[in-house]
């Protein structure tokens, strides 16, 4: 039997989940939101004041609903004073002012269909990436929320940080009502010295009504008078080479910028060895190389952060991201016991650093997270490639390939992840070949060659389009040398097409005089002297093979014990990262035997997945437990102490044979090379 | 049924606790002690080294015990090592080192009486005074192990920091093996960023042998190559007027040295509303009297280590007390808001801040401990007194008076406490005065006054005895002045010897010349002008009989409140706290109604309680958790809101009538000043 007292019940449906329930008149919009599970957010903790809780009464019919708006509480003054403010620039989206109301204001008082707009969405998500369509759960470190404190009176003295805490605590109990966000007691907010000696200023210029920075649901970072402006932060991805930084709003996830820089540390050595060396031999060369770094990244975040209008302070989190090297030498730690057997690093949990105590320019109380190591040489970039691409969350087995200077490899699914890393050589960044160049304007990115005839065709970076055909020239402008992944491109096309043999000799007598023999050995003349700006032929000599083949080597038998390690054969899919694997053609990457067979269609390039872990380590608390879960359970490989690196190493030097390929590229390998007596590896000459 | 399989058990007897019980063969004695409830010290984690787990295998006779030693084990080569090197001391000390063993080492062989010598008790006390034999139970806030890491290998390259995480627990699991200490998970042992630069390179000194500084059980603030010397800490006492320091070992307890200095802020103003001025007055006001105070905090901590031969960089905690005015100044925070109505401070929780972050000279990783405050006028020296006191543990009403220019008052039991604070003058610190100097060399400090005669005799500081005979004159130097004690005592005595009414009027017509109207108005000649250095009379005026009724009714008036709000008209005990506060004779203080009665020998003066207590908080980690909640929870009785206070205070000025006075010191009271018709307070004249 019904309880004539108690308090009629109306249904309620939330789009666009489509939640729908009954709920006591009189519950704010928000709150019957809550107890249907759908988390509206709020930073004035439903005073009316920030906006975010706004809904849109949407027409429907259903029960006894016909004008929905009459099923929702009148407006009192504050909300229609903030809806008035806002009214014009609604109309102008094409939205129904009076249909849009503030969730924590408007109470039931019949059916209604209520829309929360994304932006409105306590679980907000933004999509990283249009191309794939990946998505950023939006689990914020840092939050906002608006205060209105009770003044001090003579009867309640009571100290600013503790007014602050309570009424803190309360706005958090209102915002978070109905979540499972767990309350600290307001004797447990933590500040520090700062803040201590700022608040009393900032709460009397305001009256009390304060926004409140809260880091990690515990640690107040700062508090402005009134309503303050949105919170940003800065993901930083560190590499040897280049150094990036996405500037995010830390509430709506939006990325609003993103800058890059050189490593300002290039000019002592272009790889971590020689960062390491630079240290080793310098009385000064921590403080150097960690000075020249912090001050490049100063530099960046500033001008990332004016270029799009945000004031440094208003930067409250920082999430940094490097390989190991990077990661001590920007923290300012000695890279020595990393450099020396048996390479160890100074720690591997990640860490959470006030940013001032660092030098790192921010807000006063910003902190700044590094992602765990997970080794000696699987630093926390990788950590971000795994939140990235969670190999941890996948039934199939991945092998994620991050290719630099020197590579990192993680492998596995669900029930377990390893990993390694292994030195590349120089090769792959165009270093140490004979024309060979940065990825960078006029440099030679594409090459294809034809079967029949020996001719190249190529791209050179600065133009859109091939050369018009096989030939030589190119529609843009002329070729200065070759990059590192049309070393890749080339080698693979002379080995497929002939040109070498599967242990990387040149073949002789061939019908061009592309290949030919000069005193310094045997090339491929690629861009003849007269379509270069250096008026002399670029060749890929005997030397870049080999080069290519030590690398390629090297890259191949670590996937290959990791995958041992896993106690399988062949990975579900492969994932190349980094903005060189993002360059390398997969196709032409397995010709070379540099990964491991799997359907060429389970091969992705995923671009800079380390900084879109940085990015997601800066927008979603959880993922930072996920990558120190991760870093903590890995099992590393260590391939210079297994006994097998060393013959399978000199084993993967040869081009695989084709009567060991994989079905998708086996037709891709020229007859000539094979040999029914060569084993996995070919040994014809 | 006993199992034949199961070792042997024999009775162990631990004295001086008398603990005794049957433990398994085997067991090393400090894990048998550890079974029997008897806590051993250890820092080296059972490796033989730091020797803080020595005992002595008695003598005894019980069981089959014939000749103790021959019951523990017999000595392996590190035991022996480390005991041959202090075998030469320890005869001296009449010690036979045969029978000294480390209780880590030496197993159960057989029973044995085995005595836990008082430095090698896990739950230390010290002995904080001589004259009242009170404790302190020492509770590490900071302890020292030492560790010997495992070797990092190419198998096992874990990082310093995760490996010396795994060995610290391991060593904290063996340390407080039995004990209720928790142990922290590896993983949320915390590292600041300093540690994480310095960690590789100890490690490395040192061959993975370090000693580690923990900080609250979970913080690593130090780390040193090989088993480091002691660690030390400082509890200071912040005074308006004086800085005392107290340089303590913090595994012992003991009070290494202690030093003073007038706060170099007395250049700024006498009395805390004088600095609160200062800073409101001058744009750099709270810099300047934030430096000037830091500065020479810094001089004292560097000038009391260094007497005692100590390294400030070995100071690893620092524990601070002080009024709350001197708390903001101190931690640079404003104290505008403190000096205008409502008068509300920063803050009131107790504070942990890096000295390091403050400026404070120690250990780069110290950390500043600052006590709570309890109102804004009831600082952190308040609460210091009461862990020091500790009325909250009794079942009797205690009155704690912690009496200086300001005057705070606690009341209460366990059932709860109150407290309030109120301004005294400056008349207790002789300022306002006429003839008034501070306690020093040539202040009378003492005066007594012959009833019959009128004639004083009085006490001059610099001399050890009373002046010989009433009629003036002492045996050591002339008066320069009257001290704060002496005006109470001569006021206390002129009304005793019916010199001024219990209005505080002078009485005409007595028969003596040193009672006198001048064209300043009455006065009564305390020191003739030859027996002074200043060459003329000083005499007690008028004016100076006014202020100390002022300053009395005040004291007497906040102390009546706190009692009613408590519900009793007397307390059990009273405690006056504070160097002045123990200078107080309490049957005059009681005669001129300063606080309320109470039997005689229930007034106790107890020094400097707050500097007792900051010590306390400095070796007690526990008694820091007791003041926070005391702090959270004392009730602030703001006496200007009162509506009674007026009233009361105005009755108050005058000394209490003999006819309600507490029988003990009834007689004292002159018969003139008997008025049957008086109230609680006298009315003649």
């Amino acid at each position: 039997m019904d309880d004539p007292a108690a308090p009629a019940r109306h249904t309620l449906i939330f789009q666009p989940s489509g939640a729908r329930g009954p709920v006591e008149a009189g519950t704010s919009i928000r709150r019957a939101a809550a107890e249907l599970g759908i988390e509206i957010e709020s930073i004035c903790a439903d005073a009316a004041t920030c906006g975010k809780c706004r809904v849109i009464i949407e027409d429907g019919r259903f029960g006894d609903l016909e004008s929905s708006p009459d099923h929702a509480s009148a407006m009192l003054s504050n909300e229609r004073e903030w809806v008035q403010k806002r009214s014009k620039t609604w109309r102008k989206m094409g939205l129904d002012p009076d249909r849009l109301r503030l969730s924590c204001q408007a109470t039931v008082c019949g059916d209604m269909v209520v829309f929360v707009p994304e932006s409105s969405r306590g679980n907000r998500q933004i999509i990283r990436k249009a191309a794939n369509d990946r998505a950023i759960d939006i689990r914020q470190t840092v939050r906002r929320y608006y205060l209105e404190m009770e003044p001090a009176t003579l009867e309640d003295p009571l100290g600013d940080v503790e007014r602050l805490s309570r009424a803190l605590v309360a706005a958090m109990s209102r915002v978070h009502a109905g979540s499972d966000q767990r309350l600290p007691e307001p004797a447990d907010i933590e500040f520090d010295l700062d803040l201590l000696r700022r608040i009393g200023g900032v709460v009397r210029e305001s009256d009390g009504k304060v926004s409140v920075v809260l880091w990690q649901g515990r640690r107040v970072i700062d508090v402005r008078p009134g309503l303050s402006e949105s919170i940003y932060g800065i993901a930083l991805d560190i590499g040897s080479t280049a150094i990036a930084a996405y500037l995010c709003d830390l509430e709506s996830g939006e990325l609003i910028g993103t800058d890059s820089m050189m490593n300002p540390q290039t000019s002592f050595g272009d790889d971590i060895m020689s960062r390491m060396k630079y240290e080793a031999e310098h009385v000064d060369g921590l403080a150097t190389l960690h000075d020249v770094l912090l001050t490049g990244v100063n530099a960046l975040i500033t001008r990332t952060a004016r270029s799009h209008r945000v004031d440094v302070a208003d930067i409250h989190e920082i999430s940094v991201v490097g390989n190991t090297t990077m990661h001590h030498l920007f923290l300012g730690i000695s890279t020595r016991p990393l450099s020396t057997v048996p390479f160890v690093p100074a720690v591997h949990r990640a860490l959470d650093v006030p940013a001032r105590d660092l030098g790192v320019v921010a807000n006063r109380g910003a902190n700044l997270h590094v992602l765990p190591i997970a080794a000696s040489f699987v630093g926390a970039d990788a950590m971000a490639v795994v939140i990235s691409e969670e190999p941890h969350k996948q039934d199939e087995n991945l092998l994620i390939i991050d290719i630099g200077t020197n590579a990192e490899l993680i492998a596995g699914s669900r029930n377990g992840l390893v990993c390694t890393s292994t030195p590349t050589g120089p090769a792959f960044e165009g270093a140490h070949i004979e024309y060979g160049m940065r990825a960078a304007v006029g440099a030679i990115d594409r090459i294809e060659i034809d079967a029949d005839t020996f001719e190249p065709r190529y791209q050179v970076i600065g133009t859109e389009s091939w050369g018009p055909d096989f030939g030589g020239g190119t529609d843009g402008g002329p070729a200065k040398g070759i990059c590192g992944s049309a070393i890749i491109d080339g080698v693979a096309e002379m080995f497929r097409t002939g040109i070498i043999t599967a242990r990387g000799h040149f073949v002789p007598n061939l019908e061009t005089d592309r290949v030919r023999k000069t005193e310094l050995g045997w090339e491929y003349v690629v861009a003849r002297a007269s379509e270069t700006s250096i008026g002399r032929d670029i060749p890929i000599t005997l030397d870049d093979v080999r080069q290519i083949q030590l690398a390629k080597a090297a890259l191949y038998t670590a996937s290959h014990i990791l995958l041992r390690e896993l106690g399988i054969e062949t990975p579900d899919k492969i994932i190349l990262a980094g903005a060189f694997g993002s360059h390398i053609d997969a196709t032409r990457a397995m010709i070379l035997g540099m990964i491991p067979d799997c359907p060429l269609d389970r091969v992705y390039s995923v671009g800079n997945a380390a900084g879109d872990g940085a990015r997601i380590a800066l927008l979603n608390r959880e993922k930072r437990l996920e990558a120190q879960e991760i870093a903590a359970t890995i099992r590393r490989v260590e391939l210079p102490v297994d006994p097998d690196f060393q013959n399978e190493y000199l084993l993967a030097t040869s081009f695989p044979h084709m009567s060991h390929r994989f079905a998708a590229i086996a037709d891709l390998i020229p007859d000539q090379v094979v040999d029914p007596m060569a084993g996995r590896f070919g040994r014809s000459t």
